[in-house]
């Protein structure tokens, strides 16, 4: 199933142009990274885009042969055109999963199909460390994890997270400081299933780490395309007589 | 707690000056039968606002002293100002409840609470009749209700209903004609509570109905503030020392 | 997937013997019909047990090796014993599927794990028939479906259906007499998935129908087990020193 | 409305006579303070009942006049008659809330309603402590409450905890040594309504809290009975002709 999925990492890629504490950790981008996990994790079509490039790499024509697109972002939310964010949308409505990644909780997608500010606590903090535990062990999200994971350098996001109930609850993180966070979130909104997870500071070597490549990993499978009939909305004739 | 609740019924009130047929039924308006409706069942403090009105009757400060709005439109929902949207959507989110009824799926407000486009089924038909039936007899929003709610006239609405799922699905209603459609649907966002319901075209006395109305009050006891603590957002100091 | 899956297809098997009326539908058990649909929608790995087996025809060493249980039952839900039960209760929490069929709703095994009386409204006629919706496009139990499915004859079941909230709803059923039912239900119980389906009554030819068979399918697949780590459960010492 | 409600606060009793710490904090009981925080809330009918009494003090005449039942229990959960326990869940499915405290996880009546095992990890340490953090702030039982709830010694439950995901995730507890819960947890069943809150260590002055009392005052009222019609199950007519 994962060689026919195909995948498109999405990334606004500025930091890593800006900041060298960035560009030490990734030099090629996040999305090089998140990409090289998932093909070790046995995806075989996986693409890249970012902000940058023309249309930001989303032109229709990508988003079409996309069954599952992962959006990083945080610095730039605001450049990325409403065009676009429209036709990911209608992309996301029709069937193509979505896997919002940490600071793309901002992102204008994710915002527009949550219907909230999305907003929460957050704090950088160089001894902090996060445990994720796993809440929901029969998902397919949890495939394959131990009970938690642990990750020693991560910034922190606490609740109150302004979402909207998430339809299933995978992971709930604890923070050394005193937090908790939902950290692992699953929507449907249309045809289409979206996958929220935390982790993933551009500073820390997040992205490197096989635990969190599996949940995405888990996460791109859930929410690939159901393929159910496309429902037809509308002025609707009666099938039973009504005489 | 009826007496304390500040409730606004907003009625686009465009149908009932243009087409004899609404007229003929709600002469005053659907929002003075629905606020009747609700004074009837124990509401003291229950007043109207339309499209057509200043701010559409929706100032800052009418919002700041509602506990709960009423949103009934159809024809017009592209004439509701986007800054009114914003505003509405910012007292959602503070915790102003929301009733949305029948043709309100359409309007801006639900749509951009909801990050669907709320797309449906629906048929006109003479011979149409509405069996909505309590699926969730626990809930609140059911209570003093019977086990179903004939209407024998009512336009149908049919599923797949463009929604994300419901936090709690109270009522499912049939039609003859052979659709079924989830008419009485709850979520949260922010602070705010959110109730879906289905029944109330304008050609049809339905807010004449003690049951539709006894639905409606108990939506609107179940939508009001809860107050609890305002979340804070943004960056959080540890309470837990850290080091 | 489907190839991997081992399915065993559980059937009370008794209407066959004493109903002439079923046995000329069903003449070598509804296991066999159930079990030949699932080998046309690629599952290669599919047994059968029935109640007049010794154990039932589940040995723990049967369900040791059993992915996915489907059950039906109507007539001697009382006469499964309760060690056998208990048996398929604990698989259950542990990662079996489950999928419960039609009358199955009343089994002993479908009440302890849903924790209610499972109790429905029902009726048997000739002219009733019975259309499935799909309320949830975007859930894998949808795939390949269309957007409703129409069945000529079946017995009705109506709400209130006195199960716990579904985690979530994929199907919607309508009948002709006036009623609707949440037939199309998954719940998570420990690290187990359940999958209750609503159709099926004996003495129709439903389980040979394609569509019928398709949901089966999918559902089997959905309640595949995830293998997730199995929680650990007592005493548990701090990860964090705690002076 | 809290006057109206009459209340039972259930508690096994037992390590208040056998453990001298217990006895310290509670030397009339848990339930005599827990009852005595709900008439600090406003509740004007409080009875208690206890394990050794007869009939655990639960004759079908007090749960006749219960609306909403409490249950601490802990050393004797095996000891409460299979019979009494049958009266409870009867109780409950046709309306009565139940509000499950602390180690009453483990309650056969919560089990029972769950249909999982409702296993979870524990510890007792003397420098832990807990917050428990409002996820839901738009939910009755978050009323007047702040952002999070600080309880400076508690016994530690973490995830895995083994329940049917909650209809309402309402608070999430952080614990110092590195584990979190889903503290405040909300289901329906029949037409019963059931909130389970994790705090209340016996050797601890929890239920003295006034935060804490505040949590079990909204999560009583919350619970209580909504009086929808009882659903009628079994063989059904048409109420549309079927010819």
């Amino acid at each position: 199933m994962s060689n026919e999925c195909r995948v498109t990492v999405w990334n606004e890629g500025r930091h890593e142009k800006q900041h060298a504490a960035v560009a030490k950790v990734y030099p090629n981008g996040l999305h090089t990274v998140i990409a090289d996990g998932l093909r070790a994790h046995g995806f075989a079509q996986v693409g890249t885009a970012v902000l940058d490039e023309p249309e930001h790499g989303l032109s229709q024509a990508v988003l079409d042969q996309t069954d599952v697109l992962l959006w990083w972002g945080h610095m730039a939310h605001g450049d990325v055109q409403d065009a676009i964010v429209d036709r990911v949308y209608k992309r996301v409505l029709d069937g193509m999963g979505l896997v919002v990644l940490h600071s793309g909780h901002f992102s204008k997608i994710f915002k527009r199909l949550m219907g909230t500010s999305c907003d929460l606590k957050w704090r950088e903090h160089e001894k902090e460390n996060e445990r994720l535990w796993v809440v929901a062990p029969a998902h397919p999200i949890a495939a394959g994890l131990p009970q938690s994971i642990d990750l020693e350098h991560e910034e922190m996001y606490g609740e109150h997270f302004d979402i909207p109930t998430p339809d299933e609850l995978v992971l709930v993180s604890w923070f050394k400081g005193g937090e908790v966070f939902r950290s692992g979130c699953c929507w449907q909104r249309g045809r289409g299933r979206i996958f929220y997870f935390r982790p993933g500071h551009e500073t820390f070597p997040t992205y490197f780490n096989d635990q969190v490549r599996k949940v995405i990993a888990n996460g791109v499978r859930w929410a690939a395309p159901v393929n159910a009939a496309a429902p037809v909305y509308g002025n609707h004739k009666p099938i039973e007589a009504l005489d």
